[in-house]
C-alpha cells in the first residue's frame, strides 16, 4: 500500500489532493504549517477535513521562527494584503521566502520518521510564473533531493501539476470535497472577502466548469 | 563583497568555517538552530563565536516542531547516547530525519530575506558514509534547488567538503578559531565526556596533526 503524509493548507487544491489520493487507496496523513500567517483559518480547515476524513493531522508550529521569514503580507504584520486579480507585483507580495523547500523538508522528515514512502503536494499550473519555487525546474531538484536525503528514498507527488484551479475544482466535485470546510481568504475573516487576489482565483475556479461555489463571500 | 549566512553549530568544524569565509573577506551573519538537542551547549558555543567574531547570530527555535523529528539521541530523551568511536548502527542513533535539508531551507530563507548570496555549511569528508544527507549527490541536488527557489539564485558552499576532521582542525589552528570555546561533546555535561562519539573524533582531530587540544575532559 502506498504511504503518503499530504500537505494539506486547508484551501481547495490541496483538500482535493488529500480525497484523490485517498481515493487511490493511499494510506494518508496530514501536515499543516503554522508560520503566523493572517489567514489561519487554514489551519482550521486543514484540521477539520483531516478529522472529517479519519486521517490523522500534524500542525507544525513554525511561529517561533518568524524571524527568518521576514516582512510580507501573509507572515507580516505591516503589510497590506493587495486586491484584485493577482498582478506579478501584488502576487510577489504574498511571497513566504522558500516556503516549499522549508515545508516540503519538514513533511520529509515526517515520512521519514513514520517510515512511509511519498509526500504530496498540490502544485498547479497557475502556480509557474510567480513563485520561483512553483517552477518544475524547482520541483525536479527537490525530487532528487529527497530521494537522497535517507537511506530510504522519499517520493515527492504532484499529480495536479498540469491542471489548473479549475480542473482541480472539477476532480474535487467529482470526489465530494468538501468545499465549504475549506478557506482560501488571505484576509482571514469571517468570511471570504471575495475580491483578494486568492478570492479571485477560488471564484474563477468554480466558474471555468459551471460548478456551483458553495463559499459564502462578504 | 560576498554575503554569507553560515550555519554555526557551535562545534569545531562550523566555527573554523566562520573562520576561513571571514579572512576570505565575506560579510557573515551565522544561524544555529535548537531542536531540543541534548548537548544545547552548542547553542551557547555558537553565540559566543559570533560575538567574539562580531557577527550577528540567529537561534533559530524548532523545538515546537520535536514530534515531527521523532525519538532519536539528539532530540528524543529516551535513547542512550553510545560511548566509543563511531560505529555505523551507534552512528545511526544520533541521525535526525532530514536535518541537512531542514537546516538549509531555512538559513536560505533567511539569506533571501537579507538579499544574500550564499549559505555555507561545514560538511566534510568524514560525514559521508554515515549520514545520507551528507553524500555529494544530495548536496548537489540542495545546490540546484537553492539556485532555483528564488528568482536570485542562492549559492551553497561547502570549502571543507574534501577535508577531514583533522584537515579541518589544523585550518582553525592557523586562523585562531578559539577551541576552546567550541562544543562537541552529544552529552552537553560540565566537561567534554571525551568517550562519546562525538568526543572520540574531537581528540582524534586535533591528535592528527599534533596540534593541542585546548578541550577540558571528565
Amino acid at each position: 500500500m502506498n504511504t503518503t503524509v499530504v500537505l494539506l493548507s486547508g484551501g481547495m487544491d490541496s483538500a482535493t489532493l488529500l480525497y484523490h489520493l485517498a481515493d487511490a487507496g493511499h494510506a494518508i496523513k496530514t501536515i499543516s504549517f503554522d508560520y503566523g500567517q493572517r489567514h489561519v483559518k487554514e489551519l482550521t480547515a486543514a484540521e477539520r477535513i483531516s478529522r472529517l476524513k479519519g486521517v490523522e493531522h500534524m500542525a507544525a508550529d513554525l511561529r517561533a521562527i518568524n524571524s527568518l521569514l521576514g516582512e510580507n503580507s501573509l507572515s507580516g504584520r505591516s503589510v497590506e494584503i493587495p486586491e484584485g486579480h493577482y498582478e506579478e507585483e501584488m502576487m510577489k507580495l504574498t511571497v513566504v521566502p522558500n516556503r516549499n523547500m522549508i515545508m516540503l523538508s519538514l513533511a520529509i522528515a515526517w515520512a521519514i520518521q513514520l517510515e512511509y514512502d511519498a509526500v504530496a503536494y498540490a502544485a498547479h499550473s497557475g502556480d509557474h510564473a510567480v513563485y520561483p519555487d512553483c517552477r518544475p525546474e524547482f520541483a525536479g531538484a527537490m525530487d532528487r533531493a529527497a530521494a537522497l536525503c535517507d537511506w530510504r528514498p522519499i517520493q515527492l507527488l504532484r499529480p495536479f501539476v498540469d491542471m489548473d484551479k479549475g480542473d482541480i475544482a472539477r476532480r474535487g466535485d467529482e470526489l465530494g470535497v468538501p468545499f465549504d470546510l475549506t478557506w482560501t481568504c488571505y484576509k482571514g475573516g469571517a468570511l471570504h472577502c471575495g475580491k483578494c487576489g486568492a478570492c479571485r482565483e477560488r471564484i474563477d475556479a468554480f466558474a471555468k466548469h459551471g460548478l456551483a461555489d458553495p463559499t459564502r463571500y462578504e
